[in-house]
């Protein structure tokens, strides 16, 4: 994924809600931008003639399917910038099945929404509720951090920040994830055994013997974790 | 409180000795300013004639009775700012009964403080002792952020921040707390029965018969609440 | 324009680069994104159906007028962020003939572009060249700093800031300003004579005679200036 | 002055308004606080019963005389901590005949007060107007940076920043800076000359020949600087 | 350690992996520059020459011993300032048997870290492999925040920071700290009982009865100590 | 020079003493070190072996020549960072002949270095003497920012920023400037004619006319230029 074009699609700098807890999910994107009543008249306006209803947080978060992760652009705003509280919080929760949430702005109640188990990233937490603010778009393309998200990216984070990984990229990532995972095991267990300088084995092995058996180590275990996913 | 006058009551931007644990006390206000020798003269011989000691940061720490937080105007300073180490730490929190700590500066000692079950709230840590300060008031108006904070304020702490609260809105916080929190516990409830959007449901359900349940539940649980505090 | 919806019409933390010198157009507006090729392939795709070219930056900068404040969002970044060296700036003085420019990102050749009598305002300077972005909208609400900027809004900038007023809010601001000049101006004079305390003058004269005298000078000031303007 | 005790007379960290022009005056401080209603309606109810007035911030701006540079203590506010724009900075130079001024917040009308000769140090620079704050003391210790200022003390700055003189060793410093033009002056001169290595002339010169020499061009131009001052 | 020409030994601003977990080791330091060709090309070369092998920070890895705490200056760089990721960390890890790791740049895979019992204080993490620099020295003097570290320092790490502890200072460090570990022993003890002010007992008990209290204890904590350690 | 192994030679967040005025001159590099004794001790008893003299700031500055941008290395050190005070920078102008200073830390006396003619780019400005560092090189590598500036490199600095400029980078350099230069000034020729739009014109013209016209001003100027100079 790292070749050309698609150099920016990591963000971090984020208060991480559970770390050592994996998020993994579909981007669900909105976007919000500064409030200013002419443009508001015009959108609300349009949602009203298409809808019936006006827009605001709770029409997105009313749209969530389990498996998502909401996605929120609101510009890094901390005062007036909380998506949720703890009730909505526990309502992403409920809709997405624990699928979590990024946003590029600040959330409120800390205390309660630390107590649901699901994953979120946030800039900050402020005791306000979200204000002027208008809500530009429901599943555009978002920047977070120096990512354009996509609705659709898979949504991966982690303790350091959060990867959105185009769906045309998701199968690559996943089969590379698997032999990433494998390495760091054989790597470690030879480590283990204590024999080995880090320069015999890391990266990748020096001895054309050690390459040999990290290379059937890969391929024997590759054979276990495809069985496996095959056997669910 | 949010009403006119009231709107700089919320300080954050803290490091949180025990997030999770809830802070809830009585405001002893102490400040300190930049030492210049000539002031601080002024100052120790008013006290030395009044009292017969110098004023230090001791004379304060001695005068703290059980329920108090101690709340400390060090102006931000880290290096030399630092209010308490580990033992003065455990005897505040002897002298308090566990009240709490609020420093706009620094702590020393935190591996010795972690072990001591009070809240705390400071703006950094460092190993030097307090120093290039004078002591320049006890039971003050002193300013922590953007708040002016008043002794015998109730200070409210949580993973979020510190709400300072005039004793003239005591009550009327303690009421709203409760609305608030059988509040989310009824909000939470109808979530979790997974029939509602969240838009029906919060901030208040558009639905009469909804709106009624709410009144209905709020009403009996407020009693049950009132009768528990009664009955104790 | 402070009227509610519209409170979030200023921008700052610029560097200028002629203080002193104000900046008044009619914003163009452009929009650029973080790359990512799978978007960045619809978008040029589209532009090349329509106009049988790629966009990029000079798509935009190629369709100024003279008037324009050409308003940028690169979404502060520094590196890659340049919207323009000393040649573009050049351009964009001839084009708009000496509108402006504001970019929430960067810009290249500061030696060169302070040269250059335009006025600017821009976040850093970085010698490399706008790279990793893609060009996502020509004329369409961008984002700059805490406000929303329409394409058509009056730019006004002086030393401090950047204002942003909605076209419908022009003439109201325009009738403002010339009563603040003329008040400002009755103000220092008055300050000037030496004889008033700032409390009796400012901002609105206590004493029923200075209020009378100040009426009857803005009256004949805004006289003079409206004279002044239907001559021209 | 750098005696222990009074380590801590410098302040920094400001937006200079006029590069190049050096302050001097006569401390004239102000301090002010957060809002909360309940402190500001005793202070304004005293003020009220001892002066007949209200106290805000032209309450001090009218009592300001020839010499004084008004200090004031805004707690580092931006947003709403404008202590005066361009009307109000023009009186205090009016008043202070040129004194300066020296903030912990923000100014407004950076135009307008770039064009009135008097300097300034503030820390930034907002539109709006002066707000949420309370004054709470004129002519008190006040907090500037990490500086304890006293209303009286000398304040002298430049380009760099500002120090505050306590009375006390107002003649000291002056007699230094008399010292310390003389050997910049000498030390320069020497240097012009281009026949010395930095060594042998800065601090202070190792031969006896050349230590010499600068003691006699010190006392000769000491005696020429305080008849020029006698005459008068 | 304090006393003159010892007063930077302290460095702080870092994420510490392990909280309450104190590390103490023997510095191996390490040293990074940016790169450039033309200097790396003479220092690859050299090694080649001496060592058959070029230089990289896998060859510094490799040489850890137990013990070592491995101290890396990485200039405070984020991206591609990765000196481990976490299968590096396992093997300093297994080397140095829990030695630990400090360096002003940072680290990658946190996930994995966070499971490995092992002290380490750093700047940040990023997902990028170390990149665009040199190592330039095993073993020499490096800086770390205001400090320098040199080989063999003893590393000294808590929740708030890192001293590093020239090897002629170690035997009276340890001394104090154990004299310190009995004050504050003692000192808590006595808050327990709930009989005297802060002021009675901290820094120094005024009361002579008090005083010999303490110094008894001292001695016979201090002879436990030492008799506990001479049986082990 | 951006080739492979020299992307890291391009400082920049420094204060631009002379902002218009153009840095050029050879690297004169000097490596301070947080201060500690042992360390010291040791690198003053050789300098006092080899040359009979102790080490500090003047030995280095006392080796200048004309044409040397001292360059120094102070960590970002402010307070007791100093590398200057306007004596020594009067020295330093003498004794490069204008060359220049550069150093990642602070100078003193802002005010009467202004007046001295030479370009200077420093991070921060602050009125203690240099303190708590030691000398631990003169031209050995040093780092400034993100580059590793080697002695003898061409120092080019400007009102964005510092280049270092490898030895064997200097003739292509200036050959690039000079192409650069001409295509600048071709470019703003054209477009003042106004009857381009930047893209016909800039990067490259498109109009294979208009390439040619370009190529031939190309030559002519380069011509003109090289006999000018060998006129000189």
């Amino acid at each position: 994924m790292q070749a050309k074009g698609y150099e920016n699609q990591y963000a971090d700098g984020f208060q991480v809600l559970h770390p050592g807890k994996t998020m993994v999910g579909r981007a669900f994107t909105v976007q919000f931008m500064p409030l200013r009543e002419d443009v508001n008249g015009v959108t609300q306006a349009k949602s009203k003639e298409a809808t019936g209803k006006h827009l605001y947080n709770q029409t997105a978060i009313d749209m969530l399917q389990p498996g998502d992760v909401l996605v929120v652009d609101l510009f890094g705003k901390k005062v007036n910038g909380t998506i949720v509280g703890d009730n909505l919080f526990f309502y992403v929760n409920q809709a997405t099945h624990g699928g979590g949430l990024v946003v590029d702005g600040s959330v409120r109640d800390l205390d309660g929404i630390s107590e649901i188990d699901m994953p979120a990233y946030f800039k900050s937490v402020d005791p306000t509720p979200i204000g002027q603010v208008m809500l530009t778009g429901i599943n555009v393309p978002v920047r977070i951090g120096g990512v354009t998200v996509m609705p659709g990216d898979m949504v991966v984070g982690d303790r350091e920040g959060v990867y959105f990984v185009p769906p045309q990229f998701v199968q690559e990532v996943l089969d590379k994830a698997d032999e990433t995972h494998i390495h760091d095991e054989w790597t470690k267990k030879k480590f283990a055994e204590g024999k080995y300088k880090s320069g015999e084995i890391y990266g990748s092995p020096s001895d054309p013997k050690l390459k040999q058996e990290y290379e059937d180590y890969l391929k024997k275990r590759l054979d276990e974790i495809h069985k496996h996913r095959a056997g669910k």
